[in-house]
């Protein structure tokens, strides 16, 4: 067996506008890597971080990568393994593209393969689901099951975990768009109202079931018209910068549905080819240009993997 | 074109457990008949009305099935063409299985078939649906789609209307009990609450989505994981006699999933074959006997037609 490993872990589009908290797909950029070396010492160390601003610590106990790791550790039966970790940070934080799940899912993906894949990629959900708790709060799956299982996921229940993966049109891309402003995910979901109208739920829940069903059908028409969210989106959008006028930009371009990713500010489209993706992230960036905004972009297939070894 | 035609059409079972007014499939047992002729004369006229125990109305303004033929000659600019209508109902009101539906769509059906099928199925909901208002006191679609398509059937919208036709295991068969208590729709609906928690609406809408999931997946364990109900039945349950005691019996006879059909009190089972779906009916009439309640039960495959000609 290896004794050092270098993994990539990949971006995700959590709630795919009407599935909050249940649905989310990974990509294949952006994305976090690891570089994680089996020690002689004991216990977890952290070497090096890239990438992060300064934001992220170094210490062991409050890092998601290693606060997962060694809950994996102490599963295992190892809890005193030593295990360097170098986290390179290749995406912005707080952008609502599960920037704290691609690490955590690249550590995870990174140690289960240093010790001979003791457990499969949706064993591991469990354990990235503590580094969330760590992140954000709340042990929400929806970043982490994609970004672990590739593709697209449906969390059907969180108690027990129960996780299914969806199909998808073999061709479908996401255009992203980071605008650089500042949401926390943490205050991103305070302010989304603890009780709904139970008519608004089932508007949610037939969106949800119909986007499950337009992709099982491969039919982006139904996949579309499912792209409404009438309870989380009309808060978020809010801290958005022209939200609703970078909906219609997308739209006008060709996408087959538009929302925002996770607790934003990410905004993404699913789209049927690159070429329909690569016009829409240069329309948004233009526009988000001309409120003087700046924004990163990024145009991918639905990552069909999940983390890779990257040496 | 014929003059006069004789029309079956099928018992339903809304909501599916989880999927409050979005969710339907139709049964090939019990259902409702009508008889339709076209008349010289001018206008609707109801001629007989049997097995309703004198409860539904013979004033075409006020009987549901008149009502929404008479939609439908309107919108196809013949409004005061002369028809006549025998209703013969062969199953029970009020029961959750969808009877005011049964005899609408039976109706829709005739008149649309006598004149040449001007419409499909599908483009006949909005009209059965108008008699559902008129009969419940809101107009929704879950027993009136599926007893128009049969099958199982999803609204993901009710404005703009948009109905998908969903797949569903070949073998699946339903066991449904009706027990001889009396809930009228409108008071089971008044009941609910209008107001939920979102986390638990979020529970609500992973169960929706696993439970399409499992039918295009045709994953028996994935549907019955997914029927559950955690905001409606609750509530519902508690004017059905011994519920919990029934679901208890119907799982342990075998049954994929259980719960209320539509507003109940009929409870329906559903299974992997006929023989196992007839066990449960025959415990669950024992059970109800037991404690002094009467009730009557079918088994049947999902309904894979919609309404029938018979004649």
């Amino acid at each position: 067996m290896r004794n050092s490993i270098k993994v990539f872990a990949p971006a995700t589009v959590a709630n795919v506008v009407c599935g909050y908290d249940v649905l989310g797909f990974a990509v294949n950029q952006p994305g976090d890597e690891v570089i994680m070396s089996l020690t002689e010492g004991k216990g977890i160390n952290i070497s090096k971080i890239t990438g992060d601003d300064g934001k992220l610590p170094l210490n062991p106990t409050k890092n998601t990568v290693s606060a997962s790791v060694q809950h994996y550790l102490n599963h295992i039966g190892k809890p005193d393994l030593g295990v360097d970790i170098e986290l390179h940070k290749k995406m912005p934080i707080g952008s609502g593209l599960g920037s704290s799940s691609a690490s955590t899912v690249a550590g995870l993906f990174a140690i289960n393969s240093l010790l001979g894949n003791l457990l499969t990629n949706k064993e591991l959900v469990p354990f990235a689901m503590k580094g969330e708790e760590l992140a954000c709060g709340y042990g929400h799956a929806d970043n982490v099951a994609p970004a672990l299982m590739g593709g697209f996921v449906l969390i059907r229940s969180y108690q027990p975990l129960d996780i299914i993966s969806l199909p998808f049109p073999e061709d479908m891309h996401a255009a992203i768009v980071y605008p650089e402003v500042d949401v926390p995910t943490k205050d991103a979901r305070q302010m989304i109202r603890s009780k709904v109208l139970l008519k608004d739920a089932v508007t949610q829940w037939g969106n949800v079931a119909g986007l499950v069903s337009g992709l099982f059908m491969k039919d982006y028409d139904l996949i579309g018209r499912s792209m409404t969210d009438i309870l989380v989106e009309p808060t978020r959008s809010i801290l958005i910068p022209d939200f609703y006028k970078l909906r219609t930009i997308a739209m006008k371009a060709g996408a087959v549905g538009f929302g925002i990713s996770g607790s934003g500010p990410s905004v993404f489209a699913l789209t049927k080819d690159a070429d329909t993706a690569n016009k829409i992230t240069e329309k948004l960036k233009q526009h988000l240009q001309s409120i003087s905004i700046n924004s990163l972009s990024f145009v991918s297939e639905v990552n069909k993997k999940g983390p890779i070894i990257l040496d």
